[in-house]
């Protein structure tokens, strides 16, 4: 795993640049090691309108491995017995859905995630060009830097997203795009930009909309291990990125209350 | 079924109060049956913490007809495949969770509800006082009489939540609360208050701390048959209403986008 060499590598990147003085991940990144609770103030939203970033859920909805993920059962009828109602057999990690950290650490479950962390200031980073030039492209601290110059600080309490345009190849076999080796190429994190926003240590979660926070050929998913195994959360498969702006917009994660569930599929709107 | 019968003594009961003219309930509920589009001026959120609405869902979880409906099966774990996993078999009125319209009616699934639909300013109807003396206790016509004597018209686009205190049950025979002869005795919407809602054409949604939108005790289930079939969604097994005030929260309901689907369960988050 090629994690405490990115480690490494993050460190000198962020000496060179003195990024730690230019941005605000650096206002709680700074070496005294001390985790400041940060003053939590009102909080004003203003919008228009809800942006949905949930892709509508049935069997047929891509799969990391590829195998169907989610079946539903016809349970009763309004017909028959008066009332529609199904059963769903459904893995965790389908649709548009939260990766806990339980799912790839000893950290929170589901259910543990406090509220306050499933709604925040949303932060959309734009890598449509590069995905569309590369389906191996990553979000990398570059990218975390260029959308700092342009919007400013990344606001606290934020929820990070990668915005590769992917979504619209959902109904596509280019959405995992696999190879004949049977390797999946679309974006990801690049794990040193986890790192950078790792350091700002009231960063809530990150969201991808592609089927993983890792890109798709990575064998020993860093992002996964560092991100989940740092106690924060992920999302998978979102919807509707691009039709948001690159700051202003508050995100509401409504991740499944399951006591001990890994993930699950998740209802996530944008207030706009 | 009485629901005619309902329905005239609503009207019988407008008529008398004159109502219309003194509630926001008559501004849309006027007589010439058009039903024009409502200003969707920019709305503003103040808040300053998160309210979960959800209760954690096992499978002990209590269900109306006293089933599991809910199964948890581990697929991976961390040690042995390096991912915690789990499959979930769930039926989808079970927790904390949506009735869609579909469930009672031919009209939207969960996934056709407009996500504008979702979020909306909180009115919370406490109805604990006479829910503690008589669990059979209906939010009535009187009761929302009564919330806006105090608090003003109810609000463009609300949701409007029943707070009978049920939730603290949750953990006890009380929630379900069944009789010698396995009827169940818990508060739901009077359906002459589900009328009155009706009326004004822009109420989002309804929402119960309880198993159902209507009384436990309820054969024909006129709530359910009125409510969803007027294309309105309802959410059930609310938790933690009482700490909310009766007006000035925003409600995200994160309903699940499963095409077809005639409700499921649901992440419920409160800005206050």
């Amino acid at each position: 795993m090629c994690l405490p060499l990115c480690l490494n590598a993050m460190a000198r990147r962020v000496a060179r640049r003195d990024f730690l003085a230019t941005s605000s991940l650096g206002v709680v990144a700074a070496a005294s090691g001390v985790a400041t609770a940060l003053p939590t103030p009102p909080q004003t939203i203003r919008y228009t309108h809800v942006v949905d970033l949930t892709h509508a859920l049935d069997p047929s909805f891509p799969t990391f491995g590829g195998q169907v993920q989610f079946q539903m059962e016809t349970t009763t009828t309004l017909d028959a017995e008066g009332w529609n109602t199904h059963r769903w057999h459904i893995d965790e990690h389908t649709g548009t859905h939260l990766d806990a950290p339980f799912h790839k650490s000893d950290h929170d479950s589901a259910d543990r995630i406090p509220a306050a962390k499933l709604v925040g200031p949303l932060v959309v980073v734009d890598v449509r060009a590069k995905a569309a030039a590369n389906p191996d492209a990553e979000l990398t601290p570059d990218d975390l830097e260029s959308w700092i110059k342009k919007h400013g600080p990344i606001p606290p309490g934020a929820i990070v997203a990668m915005c590769s345009g992917w979504d619209a190849h959902v109904r596509t076999p280019r959405f995992r795009n696999s190879d004949s080796s049977s390797t999946l190429h679309f974006p990801g994190f690049h794990p040193e930009a986890a790192e950078l926003l790792l350091a700002q240590r009231d960063i809530k979660g990150i969201i991808v909309d592609t089927l993983s926070l890792d890109p798709g050929s990575s064998t020993d998913f860093p992002v996964h291990v560092r991100w989940l195994g740092a106690n924060r959360w992920g999302l998978e498969c979102a919807a509707n990125l691009a039709d948001l702006p690159p700051t202003g917009a508050t995100i509401v994660v409504g991740a499944p209350r399951v006591t001990g569930a890994t993930g699950g599929p998740t209802r996530v709107l944008a207030l706009v």
